[in-house]
Order: structure tokens, then sequence, then C-alpha cells
């Protein structure tokens, strides 16, 4: 835990330079957008803590397997999204002597993050060991109006006395990964430029991805700008540096424009056209103009996604953090990109793909951006499903089942733990799912023929050579599986996983029939394409129908696996504080043989499919499994907080709510500094707007069945639902709905039919 | 699978130089004395395929861990025994060019292993690229009359012309690990010397180990000894060459004395001299006296351990390359050592030790070799056992709990798979079987008191912290265990390890009321020691009363773990030969999730504890588990053999023996190229002596009952039991039994009260 973030609704800030917190902070004041981003590393030179990272969607190494034990099966490479080249440095040096803060003293430092505008800034002043006092404003972004660019904003003052002052503006491509597993360099210098803009070019290894960096430095000193600085350049490093003498008071500037351009986006021929193209783009504009731009774009996406807590600061700065984060990461321009659990704020997870996609961040982005962006999610997936399909493959299916992977970026399978990478299946589950509920939210049903039901039937197969008949049982058995609960490994039956394999089959059933009645020769072309035959058809509806689904009825309550009430129960407030989080006290067979939960999968079940149970199942099921989770996953709270609001356990529901909202920002877990939960941020999102504003759609409406903590005024936000957007606004005795949108909606509001009217026609 | 080793009643022949296969011949031609050992690799230089390995016994490096992720409780170091001095090399030069079989055209080729007096011999003749043909005679011994010596004679001569030939002999002290994690040195050059004899002391790094190795060269030309050739040195490395121009016909001789010495078994500031006296000893004999020196000794072993079988020279070679493995890997001086799964013959398992010592290893010890060889073997344990009871520390037991390492060298875990290091904790009901299983054979029950009751209380509280309770069973349970068949992960109440566990209660507890009667003051002061209270055993009686053991009512079986019968039950044999082996062809969730078996535990269980099972239940369990076991585990058939043959099934008890005793020398898993499978050679010496001739110790005496495969026209053994040594002969039709020691004793011979009178008087 940490606290030293200052509350503000708009802003977040930190006061107070730690040298001892600051990879912490680095994470927090990563700045993003959508193609590219950054942890909030300094410019100037650093010789403390500090983990350097600036990535670039999709341009990624396969970084080779490394493993204790091999297994057959294992994948060759785990895909690591990498650090980038280091466009913001700058070597400052008064009187000949380098400005590192942590040789300096410090005073009146601040970092502060203006989520409103998209725009970093930080200021302090620095005593040097030599007695010279310098004060430094610094700002910087990612455009959003720009993607291939970003720019920083230096300036610098001489406080006490007059200095010779010099910056050198660099970019800087030998950089590396510090999770390297074989401490690799992964980029080869391509090629250094100085003779007008500054370029830089380097290439992957293996991928090769070619990165073309350009740079123009305008620097100002005393107001006036200046000439060109000295420029040189050597292997994979590039710079130009000014010198000037500054008397008291006089100060320094530079403003650095960059714009980075990857051979993933642009041909291989143009990336140089394209990047003076959009260096010059930006490089026209003054600073204050770009500011500007930045947040006109900003508030663009503000006013689709904002939510407003009236009577809570913490809780207002929280959720606009997490809406800000997950607006950096992905902006669902590309259906080659995806969701990286950490964003462009860490190197852990390798910036690749997770069921945390599907699982927790498409609701987000299906209600407040437009249906393609949720849509490309989806064909992310769909251009994955030949490589799903040679993935099962590997695992001894056949005949067209598909099994995605954990961990991918371009559809291969990355990781390589056994109990995960093999029997983690659930996943697929949740690719299923995310389609139904895509379509569910949208109405796109056309996307069922024209993508979807393939995805579906794969998925389906895979499940039904999954299962196998149990003898004993006389019923369908699932063996060997790791659920969403990752503190079980290798469990038989486990009631999430079986629950989810039996609805994947239902809903591809389902979804052939629809198809039978809209999109007959189309679905015939699929079918026969794909090989599905009536035996196959029937083989799933026996499963459907003999699936075995553990239960308990002593206690009314679904089984999270088979012998699960052979352990010994004790829950979780017994335990001594120092043994949390338990994965950092007990070896792993003790948290395995526990009946202690990482995240609970039968509530994760009870969320999906919360229409096919009554408000009774659900509630014995939470008040039975609640007490043994330990929310040692970043995604568990915000599905305890939903199931807890439907319940009306009200107190329980805002305080999950608060664990995921403050996870990063007062660093609940303690691992905020190897980057930021952007994934779960989804969830803290999904915590008020379908937990505590209780919204579903059901046949096709718009349901919401609302509460307000008891220590907020009021919170609000937008939605946009086929063709519609709705403000919402619950207060504590009140609520307000206005339809924004030109056409009327009717929804279901606390149980009441309420038809919007829209509040004006375009 | 291979089949090029010639038949043999006495020596193991390759006689054809087979360049791809060169690894694994040079598995199968080591040679060893129980203090060091070595692979068959060549004296001269070599291009082609070889994996050097000369070993020290307890000579090891504490490798840092690798791992793809990492859990808590994981090592730090996984300790092996190093690749040491290379003592053997020559470099030969003819006319100037390197020997270097790789590169010449070979004929006449022969490795021979004479096992009767343990001594390697080579031959071959080697046309050079340049045309000159010599002719090469070698042989090598690891002396068993002085174990920290060991001597090579070449000879080569010339055959078609004149030559120049230059022979360089060195130690090379510069040797690495091929399965280092991190591609480290893991030894420190020290001193290198080259007044006198050559001298090379090196030493591990971290472990320091110190080994000081003397080398005397002896050449001969033309049969006359010669002065010095010229010695040089560097780093690491000493060598002395001789030139000699030799007419057609005309050959050079070297005889190589080695004397190797660590500190492991000598004070550091005695090494100089130990060597330099061991050494004097060696070389102050002919090498005519040396082999005979060697010939005497390994006789002493083979009257102790020989089986004779007559009228199949496959299994006789066979039986007799097991037992040569088993007496040159371990000779039971020095209670620090241990039997490594590949001995000295590769570097798999890093040289450590595993539980197959005390499963597997010990009965052929306690038959062949004085008791106090056995009884080191259980001290080795006895000290580590306060390293045991921290390494259950960390996995958070408590109050003096053991867990025994799965992998060590020095008491702590070196094993990195939780699947294995965290559960496959049946080794612990191993460890205490082994005290029971020397008592049981030797009746030495004195080594209760000193020894024995304190390794069995902590593995007794172990076992008792990690049941639980099951409220739903209203019995004991042990979840999240890995049984013998490793190709099931984290099951619950793996009925061998649930059965051994209830087991080792009530042995301690039993050892605690003999001890009563015994050593009534020495308990106590142990108990008292111990801190062990009379709640603490009630507890355990509690425990033996109330565990669940899993079994199948209807099938009258008992259940390998809960839930096996839901798995899809199709034998072995209707699985299509291109998937086996299974671990080479299908990913670990699908060998997790079918019904084979590496190894069956719950027929491991019967061995262990036959005499509580009628033969009924032997039968169904052994005719349900064995058509489902894949016997990937080269531990595997001689538990089968056992088993089938007290069933009566001779066929399928011959089939098992013949699979386990040619398992190297016809490569049936084709991995002998690693090394050789040693402690599963202790299983092939149990599949005649407890298999065929069913040798069982109950109630004090020795029982045989006794069968012989068709084929076989008699097989014949010694065994030493309580001071008296028999020797048996089993013919088709007809039975020897002699008493070669001076004491009379009463066996049960095919279910016949026997009294065999000594032989003779001493």
């Amino acid at each position: 835990m940490k606290n030293y973030i200052i509350h503000d609704p708009w802003h977040i800030i930190e006061n107070q330079f730690r040298a001892e917190h600051n990879e912490f902070s680095e994470s927090i004041f990563s700045i993003g957008n959508g193609r590219m981003g950054q942890r909030g590393n300094f410019e100037e030179s650093f010789s403390g803590k500090t983990m350097q990272g600036s990535y670039l969607a999709g341009v990624y190494y396969p970084d080779k397997t490394r493993v204790g034990w091999w297994k057959n099966g294992y994948p060759e490479y785990f895909a690591k999204v990498l650090n980038a080249v280091q466009w913001i440095g700058l070597d400052i040096r008064i009187d000949g002597m380098l400005l590192d803060l942590a040789q300096c003293e410090i005073s009146g430092f601040e970092r502060r993050l203006d989520m409103k505008a998209g725009v970093l800034y930080r200021t302090f002043i620095a005593e040097m060991p030599t007695g010279a006092v310098v004060e430094v404003t610094a700002k910087r972004m990612y455009h959003l109006f720009q993607s291939d660019t970003a720019s920083l904003q230096y300036t610098l003052r001489v406080l006490n006395s007059d200095a010779e002052v010099s910056i050198r503006s660099y970019l800087n491509g030998d950089v590396v990964n510090r999770d390297s597993n074989y401490d690799e360099r992964f980029w080869v210098p391509i090629a250094e430029d100085i003779q007008d803009d500054l370029v830089l070019v380097t290439e992957t290894k293996k991928t090769q991805f070619r990165v073309e960096t350009h740079l123009r430095n305008v620097f100002y000193v005393r107001g006036t700008v200046q000439a060109s600085g000295t420029k040189s350049k050597e292997q994979c490093y590039v710079s130009e540096e000014l010198r000037a003498h500054l008397n008291v008071g006089e100060s320094i500037r530079l403003e650095k424009y960059v714009a980075i351009v990857s051979s993933l986006h642009h041909p291989l021929d143009k990336l140089t056209e394209v990047a003076q193209s959009s260096l010059a783009q930006i490089a026209s504009k003054s600073y204050t103009e770009l500011v500007q731009l930045q947040t006109d774009a900003w508030a663009r996406i503000w006013e689709e996604s904002d939510i407003q807590i009236e009577g809570d600061i913490a809780a207002q700065q929280a959720i606009r953090f997490n809406i800000f984060q997950l607006n950096q990461t992905y902006t669902g321009e590309d259906a080659r990109l995806n969701i990286g659990p950490k964003g462009f704020t860490g190197e852990k997870y390798g910036g690749v793909t997770y069921w945390d996609t599907e699982a927790y961040c498409l609701p987000f982005y299906l209600a407040t951006q437009a249906p393609r962006v949720a849509r490309n999610l989806l064909l992310y997936r769909y251009q994955h499903l030949e490589k799903a399909i040679e993935n099962a493959g590997k695992l001894g299916f056949d005949k067209g089942a598909a099994l995605y992977p954990m961990v991918t970026i371009n559809g291969e399978e990355c990781h390589n733990e056994w109990e995960i990478t093999f029997e983690e299946i659930h996943r697929n589950g949740a690719i299923a799912y995310a389609i139904y509920n895509y379509i569910r939210y949208t109405d796109d049903t056309a996307y069922l023929a024209t993508h979807g039901l393939e995805v579906l039937i794969g998925i389906s197969r895979f499940w039904a050579q999954r299962v196998n008949w149990s003898e004993q049982k006389q019923q369908y058995v699932m063996l060997g599986v790791t659920g969403p609960n990752e503190y079980e490994n290798n469990v038989n039956n486990n009631w999430y996983t079986n629950k989810i394999a039996v609805w994947c089959l239902r809903y591809t059933l389902d979804a052939i029939t629809q198809q039978q009645a809209q999109q007959e020769d189309c679905l015939y072309a699929l079918l026969s394409r794909l090989a599905l035959k009536t035996e196959e058809c029937a083989k799933w509806q026996h499963i459907i129908d003999n699936m075995y689904l553990p239960e308990d009825s002593d206690r009314g309550v679904f089984l999270q696996q088979d012998g699960f009430l052979d352990k010994e129960l004790i829950p979780v407030v017994e335990l001594p504080a120092e043994v949390r989080p338990l994965n950092q006290h007990w070896s792993w067979d003790r948290i395995l043989r526990s009946c202690y939960i990482k995240q609970a999968d039968v509530l994760q079940g009870l969320y999906f499919f919360e229409h096919e149970f009554d408000e009774d199942t659900i509630r014995r099921n939470y008040d039975f499994y609640e007490p043994l989770t330990v929310h040692e996953s970043s995604l568990s709270p915000c599905v305890h907080a939903i199931i807890a609001a439907k319940l009306g356990k009200e107190d329980k529901a805002y305080e999950f709510y608060l664990r995921t909202a403050r996870l990063d920002l007062d660093d609940y877990n303690n691992d905020t500094e190897d980057g930021l939960h952007i994934t779960s941020m989804a969830g803290t999102w999904l915590a008020i707007v379908e937990g505590f504003a209780g919204m579903r759609v059901r046949d096709g409406k718009l349901h919401f069945q609302t509460f307000i903590p008891k220590n907020w005024q009021s919170y609000a936000f937008h939605v946009q639902y086929r063709g519609t957007k709705l403000y919402i606004k619950v207060s504590q005795d009140d609520f307000e709905i206005k339809n924004l949108s030109d056409t009327e909606i009717s929804i279901i509001f606390n149980e009441e039919q309420l038809l919007i009217e829209p509040e004006w026609k375009s």
C-alpha cells in the first residue's frame, strides 16, 4: 500500500520526490495514445531506481522460451511487446555537471497527470552538488490527434547564479527488456541520419519490424528560438546539443517533436515519407496549439466515457484514472492490436493478449465507443482462428477443433506452464461469450454469418472432443483443467469450465438455428466448408443434455470442482495478516490444497449466466464462496462487486469497488511498479455501471437496477446502446435519465418500463 | 532400440565403429569404482558426437535454478555432480596430423568391457588421411583396490610405413557441464605443477571442493622405457609430450597413472601427500600387476553378487551388466555418498539422490554386501534429518515435521517443478520403509534407538500435519499430491501415498512400543528431546483408524486416486505404436487426463505391503492396472515382474524382466546416450531374486517361492542374511541350496521349511 497520490478529480498528483518509489510513480504517470505509450520516466539522466519503458503497439519479439523442465507441447517462444526507442532522453549539464535527480537536492517537485487534457507535467528545483540551483518545468504528450507522434517541452531556468548550460537531446535505439529470457538484444541498428531532422532506424530481430523515428528539436534561449545545435550520431544513437550561457533568472527551453512509425502500420518503402509528413503536421504548430488539440481529442473521449462521482474525490479520481488508462491503451482502430494486461506501462505479461479482453474489457468498449471498436476486438480472434486450430492440433485435437491460446500476440500460444497453457481452457469459452455479448449488446447478428459462427463452431468442436464419457457417472466429465481460480490446478469438473463448455455448445446450436432462419444459403455454405454434419450437432446436443455439473445439494451450491468439500473450509478472515498475499508466503502446494480462492470462478459463471439462475441460488453461492476468496487476482473484486450489488449487499459492493478502483493509485498489491493493471481497470467501470447501476441487456432491452453508496451524493455516466446514447445520473434520492440521441428508447429502470424520448433532435 | 552389443556372458562388446551412436556407446562403456567414474570417452581427440564426462562422487556445484515461472518455495539451486578433470586425454599426431577417429578410416574396431575383471579394452586400426595406418590397443581401469586412482595403457603401432609419432598426455581441468543452467564454468584453476609428476589443482566455485590430480606418464618406445617427455603447463592444463620415429611395425606405448583426490575425502592440507602416496602405490606396479589386482578385487564382488543364468546368454550378460554397474556406482564406504540415477555415466539427474535408493536399490545391497553398506544408505538420510525439517518448514510444516527432498545431495531440496518438489511426497514414506526393510532383513533393531526412530518421528509428524479431516467424508484425506505414477499430478487421495502415510504412522508407533520394551531409558530421552507427547501419538492413532483409502468395491480394486474411474479406460494395447512413448508424443494435459500409468503406484504399494493383502486382492489390482501401464519409468517393469511372478503369470514376469534387464544394452527407451539407468538396475536384480526366486523375509525368516523361465536351464545367486550366506540354484526340475557360512539356517523354500546346515565349518 502507498497513499501519497494527492486526491483530485481530474489530476493525478505526486508532490514530493521519492526516489525509493520511483518505479511505482513511473507506472502511475504512464501516458499513451493506443498506438504507443511510455512509462513516466524522466527526460534527464537518472542514476536511481528506474525501469525505462517505451512501447509500440504490436511491435514484438519472440523471446525464446525459458523453462526448468520442458514438457512436450510447450511453445518455442513468449512474444513480448518490446521496449523501443527512447525518444525523451536529455543529457543536461550545468557548468559541465550532469543533472541527475538522484545526485541533487530536490525541492518543489511535482508530477501531475492532467487526465482531462492528456498531458503529463513535471516541475522541480534541483540544487546541484556544485551549488547551482535550477528550476525545471516539463510537459509531455502522446498525441491522440496524430497517433504516430509525441512531443515534449522542457524549460530550465537558472535560479541562483550564472551558469553554462548544455542540453543534448537524443534518440537512443540501443534499449533492452529487463525481462529478456536470455539477456538477448532485440533490436538491430539500421540507419542514423543527422542531415536535417535527426533520424534513427532500427529493426527487431526475427520479426523484422522496422521502426523509423524522426526527431526535431527546437531550442529557445531567453525566449528566442535558436539555430540548430551540434548534431552527432553513433550506432543506434543520434543527438543534438545546444550550449548557452545563462544569467541568473534566465531560461533555456527545448521542444522535442517526434514521429515514430513502424512497418506494422505503414508500408516499408513509405516509412520515411510518413514519418516526415507526420512530424511536419505537429512541428508546424506551437506547443500551446498542440496542447489544445490534445485537450480537444480527450474531450471527445470524456464526453462518451466519463463517470462523474459527487461527494467522493478519491473515488472520482480513481474511476477517471481507470477510464483514462483504458483509452490510452486501446483505441480500437486496428484489429491486429489488443489490450495487454499492463498496456504500455511495463514489461510484465509481455504486452500480449489474455482472456481479460473478452471477459472484462469488452463491455467497457461496447458502452463507451462505437460498435466497431468492440468488433475489432472480436476480429482479432477471428483472424487467429486458424492458429487456434493449429494450437488445438498440437494438443491432440483434430477436425477443426480450436483452442485459443492463453497468451498470444499473433495467434500462437506463448505461455509455458502446463497447468495454464494446456489446462486453463475456459479461455476458449470467454471468446465465445464475447461474441454472444457483442451481439446481445449491438444486435449485430450479421456478425455471426460473416465471422462469429465459424469461431463458435471451432470452439464447440474443441469442447466436444475435450469432454469424455464417464462410465462411472454415466455423464460427460471434463478432467484435468484449471479454472479462472488459478489457486487450483489440474482439477476434475471445474464447474465454471463445464458450465461454459455446455453453454458454448448450446449457443452455437442456437446460432445455427437462428442463421437457418435468417441467412440459410450463407449458413449452408459455411457448414459445408467446415464439414459440420447433423451427427456432430447431435453429439453436441447429447453433451448438453448429459454434462456433469458438480453441486452440493445440502448446501445448495455449485461445487468449484470435484472434491472441493474435502478441504478444510476456514474463512479468509481467520487467516493471520502476515500470510497475505498467500502467493508470497505459502508454497504452491499449500495454496492448492487450501480452500482459498484467487478469483471465484463459480461466481464468475453466475455473473456470465446470471439470467439462468434465481437470486437465492446466486446468494447461496456468493455466501459460500465469498468468505473463501482472497482476491489475489486483480480481476476478482469487480465480479464480487457486481454480484454483491445485485444481492443488495451494498456495503460489500462498495468495499469491492474501492479495492479495484484504487488498486494501482494506492498500490494495493505492492506490484504497481511492474506496471498498471490495465485490464482490471475495465472491471472498475463494470463495478459502477453493472454493479451500482445494475445495467444489463435482457431480451434486447437495457435494464438498470440502481443503488448508490452511502457516502456519494451522486454518480453519472453515459452509455451508447444500439444507436442511442443515454446519460444516467443516480443521486441519493433521485435519478436522471437523458436521451442524447435522436431516437426514443424503451428501458427497464428499477423494474419500471420507461420510454425515454430524445432530448433533442439532430 | 539398438541391438549391436554382442551377446557374451562376461563381456560387453561393440565390434564396429559407429560414430552416430557414439554417445550411446560412451554410456554403455562407462567405468567407475564408487569413488569416481567416467563415460567411455576416447583417449585421443575426437571431433564427432561425444559427451565428455568424468565424475567424482559427492563433488557438486549448486547450479542456479532455471525456471519459467517462479513459484514461492522453489529451491535456489540444483546440485550437480560435476564433470571433473579430464585425465585420459591424449593428443596423438602421426607425421604431424592429429589422430581423430572422426577423420580416419577405421577398421578392426572393438570396445570391450570385461566385467569379470573391471577393465575396459579398445582396439582399432586407423588409416589417416595422409595414408599412414596405425593400430591402437588401449585398456583402462578405475581401481577398485585403490579408489583414489585410475590408470590406462595405450599402445600404438605403425602398420604400413615409417612415421613420426608424438603423444601429448594431458590433464585438462577446464571442463564444463553440458546441462549447465546458465553456461557457467564451475571450476576455478588453483595450481599447475610440472616439476616432477604432472599436477593440476582445481576447485569448484561456491562449494569449494579442492581437487588435486597427479599424473605420471611412462612412455615406452619399441618396448624400452623412455626418459620424461617435454612438459608444459597453462591455466587448468598440464601436459607431457613424447615424440618418436617409428619404423614399420614398431610401437609406442604410454602408461598413464593418476591419483585424483578431493577435499571431500581428505583434509585440505593433506591432499598433496595423499595424492603422492596413492599414485606411488599404483605406479610402483607393472600394468599386468594392476590388472591382476583389479581382477582380484572384482572377483570378491562377484563372489557375493553374481547371478548365473544357464541357457540364455543375453539374459546372463544383462544381469551381470546391471550388477557390475551397481557395484561401480556405490560401494557403501561413505555415508555422505549415495546412488545417482545415472551413477557416473552421464549428467542427467545431476548425480544426486532420489527415492530410487530406498525403494529399489537397498534390497540389492542388503543381500549382496555386509549390512554396513545398507546402513550407510540409511545414515545418509539420518544426517539430513535437520535439513528435512527445514525443508518441511519452508512448506509451512512445523514442530519437527520432516519432509525429505525429492532430489538432494546435501539434504537440501533441488527440484523445481511444483507438482514434484512439493507434491511427490510419497518419497518420505520410502525413507521410512527403508528403515523397516533394513531392520526386517538384518534384525539390527538397535538402529532404531540410535538413528531410525528419530527419522520415523520426523516423517510421521509430517504425515500427521499433511492430512486433513474431511467433514464431507468424516475421514482423513490427503489432497494435492503426486504419486509414484508421475502421469498424474496434484491428485486427491492417491492410494499409495495415503497407504504409506498410514503405514509410517503405525510403524513409528510400533517402533516406539518395541523400544519401550527394549530400550526404555534411551527411548524416553529421545521422546523428551523431541517433545513427543502421548496426545500426539493418540492423534496418529486417530489418523491410522480413520484414514480414507479410495477403492472401488464393484471391481474389488484400490483406486489410484479420487476420480480415477471417470477416465476412459482403454488398454495400452489399443494405443497406436506411433504415440509411444506418450511423453514424447502427447502434451502433458493429455497424458494427465488419460488413464495411462507411468509406473503403477497401487501395485508399488501392494509390493511394499504384500503381507497385508490376500492373493486375490493383489490379482484383481494387477489385472486392472497392468493393462493401463506404459512403463515409461525405468522403475516400473521390475515391480510388475515381481508381482506377476507371485501370481504365477510366468510369461509376463519374464517379459517384464527382459524389459528391465536389457533396458540400456538395447537402448529400449532411446535415452541411454544420456547415461545408464543405474537405480533401475537394482530392479533387474529384484526381478530375479524377489520375482523368479520369490525371496521374502517374513517373521524373521527367509522365504523362497521359485519359478524358472521356460528357456533358461538354471539360474543361481548368493544372498547374505543375518550372518549366513546361501547359494541358491534353481533349475527346470530341481533346485540346490548351499549354506556357505558356519551357522545353520532355517528357511521356507517353496512352502516347505528347510534347515540348511553349513556346508563346511570355518
